[in-house]
C-alpha cells in the first residue's frame, strides 16, 4: 500500500496537536543536497523542540501512513535527506534540538541533542580539556543526529574509530512514536540487543535519534603534522606500518593525496597556498598526537629518517608551528571543493582491506581505460583503507560528455572493490544513491535480515521511505 | 506453540544428513556452568566443523521446531549456555571450529573461528608483534564465539573497548539456517544495518557466530604496573582522572580492590603471595602501556608523587619487573576464586556512570544493613565504572542461612544501580539469570523493539530459547 502525502490537510491536523510554529513550509535549504543531484519535493517541515514533540510528530505520521524524512545538517552525500519523488513526505528537522545538555569531564562524557553542530560539540569538549575526535570537512554544519544515523567517518577514524564508536547512549523516537530513553553514560552495559548500533547506520529508516551520550577522549599533550612524499600507495602503506610500529596509536590521521589533487587545487583555487613547490606523485599527510614527555617534531623527524633509509619516502615537510599544520590540512580539506569545481564523471567512496589498496589502484586505472579516457583524483583516509576515488573528464571535456559512461564507470570500480573484499560505501552510507549497489553487492542473508528488521520495526515503511532499502 | 524436543528420533534424522561423528550425546562438561547454579538437561550435541555444517544443523532445527543452544567455552556466568528445563534443546558446540584462519599483520587483522580459545588468539597476535587486547580471567578456556555473542568485557576495556569494539566482520548462521558471509577486513563499511553489533550482545538468540575478523592493536613499547593505596572509591576516581590527564590513553587498566578481597585471599588461598604487609582499605591496580621513548616506571613514580601531593594516595608499590607485575595481577585475578571459596549470598555485575560510583558504594552498605548483616567484597574495573559488588555472610554463617534474603539483596542493589543511571549487567550479559531484571529495568520501547526483532529473525523462537527474552 503506498504512503499518503503530507498534504495541507494532514499538516493542519498535525499543527493543531503541536505548539505554535512547530510546523512550517519547507524552505529551499531543506530541499537541497551538497552534490546538487536531487531536489526535494516542496512540502511541510516539522521543527520539534524535544523528543516528546518528535514522538508526537512520528505518531501522527504513523496513524496517517505518512512518510517522514529526518533532517540534520543536510550535508549527506548520498541523498539520504531528500525525497525527490513519490507522495510528499513530512520533513522532520532536528535543528531546534541543538543544545549540549551537559558535559561530565571526569566521566569523559558529553550529552548532545541531535541538532547540535559537530564543531560546537568539539568546542564544548575542548573547553573542558577533552577531545571529541570525530572530525570531517562539513563539521561546521553537520549535526550530531545525522552524523550518528549515518555513522560518519572522517580523518581520525584510524585512531578513534567511526562515529558509532564515540557513542555510549542514545535517545530516539522509534517508528511507532515511542521514545527510547537510552541516554546511558556507561562504558559497559550488556543488557539486551544493542539498539544503539542498529539505529546508527540505519540512516533514519528505523527511528529518529534525538540525543546522544558521547564519549570524550583525552587530548594528546602535543600534536605534529607532516607531509611526506611517497612513490606509490604501496609505499604509503609501508610507511603507515612503520609509523604504527614506532608510534603505536599515536598516529591519528594518515591521508593520501595524488598529485592530481594538487593540480586541481592550483587550477580552481589558485590563492590557496601550496606547500610543495612541485607536488610529488603521492603525498601522505600524517598527524600524530603524543602524551607528555615526547616531542612530536622529533618523532616525525625520526619517522622521516627511518622511512628515507628504507627508501619509502624521498621528501618531507614537517610543520614547524600550528599555522603551518593548518596549511597542510587546508590542502587536504579543499580537495573536495576543487573536485566540485572541476566536475566529476563519478565519485566513489571505496574502502578496501589495507593489503588490497595497492591492487585496487593498480587495477582500476587500466579498467577505466577500457571504458574511455579519464583523469582520476584518488585521495582519502588511507589509514582506514578508505579511498575517495573520483573520475574526471580530460581537460576540455565535461562530465556531460560522459553521461552515458557514468553507470559503466561506477559498476567497473564497484565490482573491483567488491572482488577485493572492499566496500562500495566506506563512510557516506547508502542513502538513495546506492540502494541498487546494496542490492547488487550486499550479502543475501544480511539483506534478508535487514528487510525483516525494517518490517518488524516500521511495518508501514514510513521512516525515510526510499532510503537504504526498497520496501514492499 | 511449544518447541519440540531434540529427541533420539530427531537426532537420528539429523545424523543422517551430517558427516559421521558430528552428532553425539552431550558430555557432563557440556551441561555445567561455572557457578553451579544450573544443570543442563542431558541430550544431544552437534559438533559442526564449519559454517556449512552449522547451517545444516540450524536448518534441521528450524524445520523440526527444535530449540538449540550455541555453546562456546561454557564460561558464561549468567546461564546463557544452559537449558535447565523445557523440551531438551540441541546443543551446538563451536569447539571443532577452533582455527585461526589467517593473520594480516600489516592490516592489523586476524581471522578466528568461533571456537578459537581467547588465549590462542592473543598468542597469535603476539607472534606478529600485535596485541589482541581482550583479556579476562577465563581467557584460557573462553572461545571467540561466546565472547562476541556476549560482548565480553574484562580488564582492558578502559583503553581498548569491549569485545564488540574488536570486531570488523562476522560470519554467522542466522535462525533460518542461512549463512551471513560478513567476514570483512574493513575499518569503514557503511552499507546497511549493522548486523555485527546486533548479533554481538544477543547471546545466541539471533544466530550463531562461526568466525570473526578481529582488529589487532599496536603493542605498547613498554608497560608498567602499580598498586596504589587510596582512601575511598572517590579518591580512586580522582586518581583515575589525574592519571588520564597525565598519561592520556596510556592507562590500560584501572582496577579497584577492597581490603575484604585481600582478607578473603589470605583465608582461602594462603599460599598466594600478597604484596601489601597490611592491605589498605582500598587498592587500585593501575597498568600503563607507553610508546617508545617513555619509561613506565618513571611515569608511575611521577603519578604517585602527584597523587601523594594531592592527598589522593598514601602508599604505593611499583612493579620492578615483569614477575612482580604478574604478582600484582595474580592478586586481582584470584579474587573471584577466593569469593567462590567463601561462598556469596549474591554476586553483582554493576556498572555506573563514573560520577555515581562513590554514591553507589556509599548508599549500598546502609541499604544492605537494613536487610541483614553481611560482608561485602567490592572490586572490579573501576575505569569502566564496573563494580563486582558481591555480598557474603558474616564469618560462621553460610549462604544457605540467607537464602530467603537473596532476592531482596539483589533487588535492593539493582534498584540502586538503576536509580543512579547504572546497569544491572555490565559485562556478564542477561543469559537466563537476569531475564527478570531486563524486564524490570529495561526501557519499555527498547524491550518492545527487541521482541519485534527477535520475532522477525527467529519467528519460531528456536535460538537459545529462554535466554535474554521470554518469548511468546
Amino acid at each position: 500500500m503506498p504512503l499518503c502525502p503530507a498534504d495541507d490537510a494532514f499538516a493542519e491536523t498535525l499543527a493543531a496537536r503541536l505548539p505554535p510554529d512547530t510546523l512550517r513550509r519547507a524552505e529551499p535549504r531543506h530541499l537541497e543536497e551538497p552534490r546538487g543531484r536531487w531536489h526535494g519535493i516542496s512540502g511541510w517541515i516539522a521543527l520539534p523542540r524535544n523528543a516528546e514533540e518528535t514522538a508526537l510528530v512520528v505518531r501522527a505520521c504513523a496513524e496517517a501512513r505518512v512518510g517522514l524524512i529526518p533532517l540534520g545538517g543536510g550535508t549527506g552525500l548520498v541523498g539520504g535527506q531528500i525525497a525527490p519523488d513519490g507522495p510528499p513526505p513530512l520533513l522532520v528537522s532536528t535543528e531546534r534540538m541543538a543544545a549540549i545538555r551537559a558535559v561530565y569531564p571526569r566521566e569523559n562524557v558529553l550529552i548532545a541533542e541531535a541538532g547540535a553542530i559537530l564543531a560546537d560539540v568539539q568546542a564544548a569538549a575542548e573547553a573542558e580539556n577533552r577531545l571529541f575526535p570525530l572530525s570531517l570537512a562539513s563539521e561546521g554544519s553537520a549535526r550530531v543526529g545525522g552524523l550518528l544515523a549515518t555513522n560518519a567517518g572522517g580523518v581520525n577514524v584510524l585512531r578513534y574509530g567511526n562515529a558509532r564508536d564515540q557513542v555510549l547512549g542514545l535517545e530516539a523516537v522509534l517508528p511507532d512514536g515511542t521514545i527510547w530513553h537510552g541516554l546511558k553514560r556507561l562504558r559497559k552495559d550488556n543488557t539486551g540487543y544493542d539498539l544503539r548500533h542498529l539505529l546508527m547506520g540505519a540512516e533514519g529508516t528505523l527511528g529518529i535519534i534525538t540525543a546522544a551520550a558521547l564519549k570524550l577522549s583525552p587530548r594528546p599533550a602535543a600534536t605534529g603534522t607532516a607531509l611526506l612524499a611517497v612513490a606509490s600507495p604501496e609505499a604509503a602503506l609501508d610507511l603507515l606500518a612503520l609509523a604504527r610500529d614506532r608510534l603505536g596509536e599515536a598516529v591519528s590521521a594518515f591521508e593520501l593525496m595524488a598529485r592530481t589533487g594538487f593540480d586541481f587545487l592550483r587550477q580552481t583555487l589558485p590563492d590557496l597556498r601550496q606547500p610543495w613547490d612541485a607536488a610529488p606523485d603521492w603525498t601522505v599527510l600524517v598527524e600524530i598526537g603524543l602524551p607528555r614527555g615526547l616531542d612530536p617534531q622529533e618523532a616525525l623527524e625520526d619517522l622521516f629518517a627511518a622511512a628515507h633509509e628504507r627508501g619509502l619516502c624521498n621528501d618531507g615537510l614537517i610543520a614547524q608551528n600550528a599555522g603551518q599544520a593548518q596549511e597542510f590540512w587546508a590542502v587536504r580539506e579543499h580537495i573536495p571543493e576543487a573536485n566540485r569545481r572541476i566536475g566529476a564523471v563519478s565519485s566513489h567512496d571505496i574502502s578496501l582491506p589495507l593489503g588490497e589498496v595497492a591492487h585496487f589502484v593498480a587495477e582500476a586505472g587500466p579498467a577505466l581505460e577500457r571504458i574511455g579516457a579519464f583523469r582520476v583524483n584518488c585521495f582519502g583516509h588511507l589509514g582506514d583503507g578508505n579511498l575517495h576515488y573520483n573520475v574526471f573528464p580530460l581537460p576540455g571535456r565535461s562530465p556531460a560528455d560522459h553521461r552515458n559512461q557514468r553507470e559503466e564507470v561506477m559498476t567497473c570500480l564497484h565490482d573491483l572493490a567488491d572482488r577485493l573484499g572492499g566496500s562500495v560505501s566506506a563512510e557516506h552510507g547508502i542513502g538513495r544513491l546506492k540502494v541498487g549497489d546494496l542490492e547488487r553487492y550486499g550479502d543475501p542473508a544480511k539483506l534478508a535480515a535487514m528487510r525483516a528488521i525494517k518490517h518488524a520495526l516500521d511495518p508501514q515503511g514510513i521512516m525515510n521511505p526510499g532510503a537504504v532499502l526498497r520496501v514492499g
